[in-house]
């Protein structure tokens, strides 16, 4: 699949229209560059995502590589496809300060008919703070369940 | 440690006072039961947590289970602790919908002195619909580092 | 499905017969228990399984895990059928040192056409020293890819 | 730390020396390169490794990754240092057959003064068949506990 071919929803997110994802909009996650099998999302770390020892909750760090590993699997998979998170592992390095910029890249590792797996890095300033992988089931649209 | 003996925050939080997480607040998430080594935290599923397939976002779970499991570690832990997610892991076997209210059981396996395991799992309406483990570095007060 | 319909290569297992892996038979791993849904499986940590720092080799944990959620599966899967693991965790407590025996008890915590999701938690003598969980890609007999 | 500093059980390896793990010996593990943070390790996949559907068992890659990034990481510590696996994670994407020879290059992501994160990936003639994360738990020759 090449950039050209990227599903519609992919291309527009691209050109900065809002996502069609209430969550990608509340926690306000941008998709900043997509390749066949490769994005890059952004994230502002903001006060409503410090925890009780006011840093960024791991979950938010979690929700922003889950996206950019599934934005990363959107751009290789055919329109009308359904893909769903089925297990997400991270691991944090280092902590997150609300007013940091978290950046995650995302890449598809394998994208079978059933299941995919995807894996993210997650950089503030160039240091990566997390590293992410999950796996995914994929419902292609020519399958029937 | 006994309940009596459980750190005021998590006390405070049981009596229904409102969190000093910011985050726990933005996502709705409270605290139900506690007991040295085990918590029930509860988060309903609103409209902002809905992604792009309309069911809600993996990482507003892991978010959950994140909560779940770092308050079943407060509960065994004494005042002036600090923990820290290390690793996290997310298996995901049904989708969550939008109005549903997500019920997370962390429990406490092993509390050593500088690491910890806990594990949670999620239900909603008594299904289970995820389980996760993580791993924590902890700080308790006596250590200067 | 009940207990006098698991899989005859199951209930071999349990009969002391040899195991069709070999696998299982070069690390030493014995089916003791199994019910639908859960199975016991017990490994000698050997000499050939220290590691340089004189005490077991996290792999041989893993793979024992492994055996275990995956026999837990085929208790509840049709003759026939095939699971693959498709992610494995495994949190690691305590050190486990050479002479000692492990127990491994598998769950199924959800098995659904294609995808099942399993657990493990590893004792000797009687202490948790880890847990597992693992996610596997079934292909059930109908099946016909 | 440059290569010439690396500890000499390192550079006894790879000068094609029996590993002082028993379990590298039992499996066959032997490390063709290491550079600081890095490392390169094969394995055979023997008869032995056969699992009951006839490729190799989870549990061997899993032990080849995590013996790859115990390397790793020993290539970045000091002699004296003690580091133990805490938690291990494997996402499988092909089956290994039998013959094959696994290579997994482990990478050192975070070396803190008490923890660590590494990563691996697994190829078999050059096509990537598993990924692997892990958290360690490192000992300092200088700590004293």
């Amino acid at each position: 699949m090449t950039k050209s071919e990227m599903q519609p929803r992919i291309q527009r997110l691209l050109e900065g229209e809002e996502s069609t994802s209430a969550a990608w909009r509340w926690l306000g996650i941008k998709l900043l560059e997509a390749a066949p099998g490769r994005t890059l999302c952004v994230m502002p770390v903001t006060e409503e995502m410090r925890n009780h020892q006011g840093v960024c909750h791991g979950g938010f760090i979690t929700a922003l590589a889950d996206s950019a590993m599934g934005s990363a699997l959107a751009t290789v998979l055919p329109e009308g496809e359904r893909h769903m998170s089925f297990d997400l592992k991270l691991s944090l390095m280092r902590t997150v300060r609300v007013g940091e910029t978290l950046r995650a890249e995302g890449t598809v590792l394998h994208a079978g008919r059933r299941t995919a797996v995807g894996e993210c890095r997650l950089h503030v300033d160039g240091k990566l703070v997390a590293t992410a992988s999950g796996s995914f089931v994929v419902h292609r649209p020519e399958q029937t369940d």
